[in-house]
């Protein structure tokens, strides 16, 4: 087990090896240890050797000058000048806020950034400000719209978080796909299949192989296949990669650069490097905070107790990573040994110290 | 076959009868015979007999006094003082446009609504003014959320509507299920099962009966099951409520009234009628029309153009409803003769004339 604080500090070490300014770097951690306390690892510290390799092949800039290049007193689109992704999120969330601090909502659009890592951190930022938090972001190509063989959206996660009061925040956070990859290759290496409905082969068929991505295969919007609704997912995910990429002047659909160092980038471009979407939404725009509050208590506390499926519990988006993070702050945090071995690798090439445990 | 212009007239007519000052039923038939032109049937003629007898019931107001209750330059919640829905939702979006106009982005919450037919219809009205258009609505509860065996949440539509340049515009509109509860009458009709993934009987076990929902079943939220990603479906749904139920001032979740006015008023309230939510976001806040325009044209252009599965076509949203515009206008509208008989005896009541046809 590692303590939040030896991941947070190795992770800013790491980054400040790679060039970061120290804020920067310390933006980063924190982003990265949120998603591993927030039990989503898929986001957090295996992200790093990932990261370390974009850099290795000068495909991120890790002293970015980023700027607003269109604004208005609500809106701006912010290019991120190819900066670890959370460094442009972070800085655009904060103009969203700072803009709805002045015109009640602010939106800002992202272009010329990388992966953000888990977007229900910049949504949650909205939260101390009485506002509501959106964050999108659009990613590298995986699943296939509705009738189609071709990988041209990525899982497209949209989070939207809103406060409560004596409640727990209502914080939602979910790709636009039944899973994450993760998930397949978790079965992979289990040597399982998985359901029908999460991918299709080269052909279109429906397909239970967990490797099948590697085969030409595609991953399937949520609603799995038009009988259940898979035009929706697909609608869905398309509306967040026109906010995220199009609007904000980024790459769209298969045009949005690999996070992998070893894919090779697009052989065309739209836009510049990959895009996010933020929205800041003050509460006293529609109602006093406080009545707002009361109000989303009530409504959690009606859907907490709704009744359940017998042996089950009926749960408010959140609730998850929320119990999860006040575990592992106190229980700590487990890396695999893949992955640990993969962040002593990035230690060694960079000289400094990584603690392997058992 | 009727002409739009036959059906038109006679809804308005209806709504006039029924007391709506002229140019409020002109606003209603125009929203029924869209949602026929678009072949929405389910949100068109049929819904009349509805409204007219929750008008007997004294339930809608059809003289209502529409007011904004609560307003910055780029928010507002407004009462739309119990009125047919088509009339709060319309002013509403046109106040949401106004405040674009001015703030660059426009909000406006409803409160006090009811049914307000295809949420197309509102999100469209942006398009010519070079925004984007946003709308949702929450409805009676009928569905389940993960892991419960309660009606909790409604089909709690949400439709964002993209301006293209040469190519037609981006219009998705879709519920938050997989399917609309249409499907399940077709069904029941027919004497068919469904797939699963649609409804749960009252325990919460997958079930293919069509009439499940009289028999103490619910809807399932997009997705499906937990294992295909109902939980996102269910958080999807969620957000429409908070946003339209919560915000507003509404009534939100299992506390949202009927649509039919033989079903009775939920025993307690926690807001004013039905809850909608409407967003115009200026194009230019971003960058100029004419160029993300261009943008959205690659963008559709490189999404239809992609590999199909053999045999099938990959659509954009927006396609299936457009076509049918252009065939219906010219073919004209077909009514069921059921649906003819409802029209008929509503005409009756109200001393005016409905033409059957075969």
């Amino acid at each position: 087990m590692y303590t939040p604080d030896y991941l947070k500090n190795f992770t800013r070490r790491v980054f400040e090896k790679m060039g970061c300014p120290n804020n920067d770097a310390l933006n980063i951690a924190n982003v990265f240890i949120k998603a591993e306390l927030r039990n989503l690892p898929s986001h957090g510290m295996t992200r790093i050797k990932d990261y370390f390799q974009l850099w290795e092949a000068g495909r991120i800039n890790t002293k970015p000058l980023v700027k607003t290049i269109h604004e208005t007193p609500g809106t701006a689109v912010v290019d991120a000048d190819n900066a670890v992704g959370m460094i442009g999120a972070t800085k655009s969330m904060r103009l969203a806020i700072e803009k709805a601090n002045k015109s009640v909502t602010g939106w800002v659009a992202t272009q010329n950034s990388n992966h953000l890592g888990i977007g229900s951190y910049y949504a949650m930022m909205a939260l101390e400000h009485d506002m509501i938090g959106i964050s999108m972001t659009n990613a590298n190509p995986m699943v296939a719209p509705t009738n189609s063989i071709e990988r041209m959206l990525g899982t497209n996660p949209i989070t939207v978080a809103f406060p409560a009061g004596e409640q727990p925040d209502f914080i939602a956070d979910f790709s636009t796909t039944p899973i994450a990859r993760g998930k397949l290759a978790v079965a992979s290496a289990k040597g399982e299949n998985v359901p029908f409905g999460y991918v299709q082969d080269k052909d279109g068929n429906p397909s239970e192989d967990p490797d099948i991505m590697k085969k030409g295969g595609s991953m399937l919007p949520l609603g799995g296949d038009l009988e259940h609704g898979s035009h929706k997912g697909y609608a869905l995910g398309a509306i967040v990669d026109i906010f995220t990429g199009v609007l904000s002047g980024a790459n769209f659909g298969p045009f949005v650069p690999p996070f992998l160092a070893y894919l090779p980038m697009p052989d065309s471009s739209v836009g510049n490097g990959m895009g996010h979407f933020f929205g800041a939404i003050r509460i006293d725009g529609f109602s006093s905070p406080e009545e707002f509050k009361k109000r989303m208590d009530n409504w959690i506390l009606t859907f907490r107790n709704s009744k359940p499926i017998k042996g089950k519990k009926v749960l408010i988006p959140g609730d998850i990573e929320r119990d999860a993070e006040e575990r592992l702050l106190k229980q700590g945090i487990k890396i695999l040994p893949g992955i640990q071995n993969d962040l002593n690798k990035v230690a060694n090439k960079l000289g400094i110290d990584f603690e392997m445990k058992n």
